[in-house]
């Protein structure tokens, strides 16, 4: 299977805040955001895979600011590592005021998808290559998040988790 | 303040999986039941705490089980932990198969939300009490799962991660 | 076929009124609320029948309170009894204020929905058994309601709706 | 105040069935077709009262016919009698199969909405002036069909529905 | 193939404009319109062919006067010219207030649709026969427009656009 | 006022196209895209204005190729040109097949919206400044697409159209 660039699964999407999305102070609701999140998400799995992606998993996700009725969300997100059948995707969102164009940040989230066949079953993936700095910083956390990812879902012991391990004793 | 008893935050929801809510193999799309755990997840804290909530953060979540087109999803929740405006909320989700009836495990998350004033500020909460015996583990275990998303979010270093170090090191 | 108890049926659900569930005065409009309680509904007769189900009638409604923006909806179903292919459905709505944790009663209603095969055609269901003295008084006024059903819709003559022939000259 | 005529007050709607308004058989979900229902019934009731409308009630519905997924709804209102501040609006459903262009009946029901100022308080309205031999009938039927209600919701006994026992008793 | 009246097309909506229709402004936004022109212009194309039909085109529009959340948008088309196995169909929309009645023109387009069978191929329509003065107007000016149409979109020269060079030069 | 780039308006969106986007053969109806469009270049027009935009009017669009349920959408759009209150915003629709990649063109538009102040009234904005080839054969051909729209509106005569008449005369 012939690997691709992490630019190559790039996916961007823009979304105005409407009434329907906001509570009744006017923010945008934590689980429209997700919604939002999984979406460019599964595009920017499928634009690596070219197969049809399931939601395997997301990582713990802080929301950092919150978004008002009528700001426009931007949100971008490409693959940053490949497992087998799945693939680990990176997700930014900014809010972005009208009035002066400013973009805050509103959360970054790490999602996991797995490619699936016609009948569901998962099916391998060409690999993933980075090339900026940025790529290949996320490239090799990657490892350690997946480890943090199976500790906290009980499927490996902290023994197994080598990477972890280093991160929480030392981290740089 | 008045403390109030973990039961007294118990929200539930059922929804059936409708079309729109699927991809092109007639499964749930993970960022739709996210939408939905969300709004589970607000009604408890809002009942917690008779507050306008907002979502401040999810834990990682695992997703375990597809979800068919036309099955009924069961969502319920309850505010496990409260620390000075902020609620921790465990969040789980079973898929009820109508044919036999069937239930099965979709996910379990621990989303955490603030209370807010209506200009948007924090408020301080009142306490919630464990009574059963899940809601003591779970009451117990919200300290260490803090400490996890503080040292996610970069907020505290490995080192004042204490409960969290304990539980990675020797894992019961 | 196996009886099933009321209680096995019951189907529940909570649901924030968002802004465009509302008219210009911000209160949430009777037919939102009423797709609502034939979800409610339609669940609670899957669970009793397993079987794919289909809306056949609705009782007279009453809409005795009105809901705001941002309540939470209660709404909450059993089937009271069973007539060979059909199930009526009691279903009740409760509105949540935030601030103070208040219920007040909505309205409550009597659908009768179908059971049907995979062709849409009718098929037998099990029956219902009742046991609390709601659940049994609703049973035993079933026929009553069915008749003026019957009726209303023509398909009987006042001759032949001797329960609620009673029900209508002395009222207890 | 000036009087209306019924066919002021006729509001129209067509929709086409969309995946998410039906069942996993393919047939429109009652729910959203009394939603539809509560909609062209509320424009009617304010076409006539040019007031915010809110429902207050529904008489019951008995659904004659499944539409399916792709087919058209005809939906058809006019006000048929008002009462101090409120209206009783009729409303009738045919689907409509595109092949050959036949229209069915599905239902038609009877519904009330009350006029209300900006605080929501009831209104009086102007009253209505029914012209056609149909129009007539329904203006003179809307009495019996609200000591139906009225005694349906135990606002009145059965000795109080004078229109409504001639019709039980004996029905033209 | 039997040819029918333009009035045997004729397809009318209602909507109110909700909260999540509108811009921050409380303003109908422009796309949400153009759905519901898009809407009733395929029910009025399927009306006259009996076939599933797809949106060729659209002529520009001119948004004439904004529409305000709770008003009701009054929408209407026809079909006004066949060829082959496309339809030119005219929609008006008009808006009205609901305090008073007043109904004031949107905007004015035209459709282009055509009729498909089951895999999707273009299929020959019947006829449709103008009756009226405006129906006959229209039906003389369709090739102009048509003819306009395909200029724009390249696929004709301005030699051949023979009706609009006259209308362009000489316009009455 | 300063004046902005091309590039600084640039907005793109991805979509999947959803069971409820789609007809009975599986093909997005065109409404549902122009809402899309609609979405997209007020977004662009806010991001030059940085002001509340309203949709002022649509050029003919031709919808080129079908998308088919489970197809991504890509959508980007930028201002063109500047005309006091109005901008002249350019939208480019590409469907991306998910198993090879591939996309196709489905329609270009150009949309005009106007920047409008909290009182909804026109307000005067930076102009924009073309760069690349493309940009300034776009901003070049503005004023004749412009006149276009004043003729087809009734607001100007053929005779004041001089740049639209050598184009219809003299296409180059």
């Amino acid at each position: 299977m012939k690997s691709k660039f992490c630019k190559d699964s790039i996916a961007t999407m823009m979304e105005i805040v409407l009434p329907n999305d906001t509570n009744t102070l006017g923010n945008l609701m934590g689980g429209r955001l997700m919604h939002l999140m999984d979406i460019v998400g599964a595009i920017s799995a499928q634009r690596h895979s070219n197969r049809i992606v399931v939601t395997a998993g997301v990582d713990s996700i802080d929301f950092k600011s919150s978004v008002r009725l009528g700001e426009i969300m931007n949100l971008k997100a490409f693959v940053t590592r490949t497992f087998n059948t799945s693939m680990e995707v990176f997700i930014e969102v900014f809010a972005e005021n009208m009035q002066n164009g400013e973009k805050r940040l509103c959360n970054r989230a790490f999602f996991t998808f797995v490619a699936v066949d016609q009948s569901g079953n998962p099916i391998p993936i060409n690999p993933v290559v980075p090339e900026t700095t940025e790529e290949i910083e996320m490239y090799n956390g990657a490892l350690r998040r997946r480890e943090l990812r199976l500790l906290l879902a009980g499927r490996i012991t902290p023994e197994d988790a080598k990477s972890l391990h280093d991160f929480l004793i030392v981290k740089k």
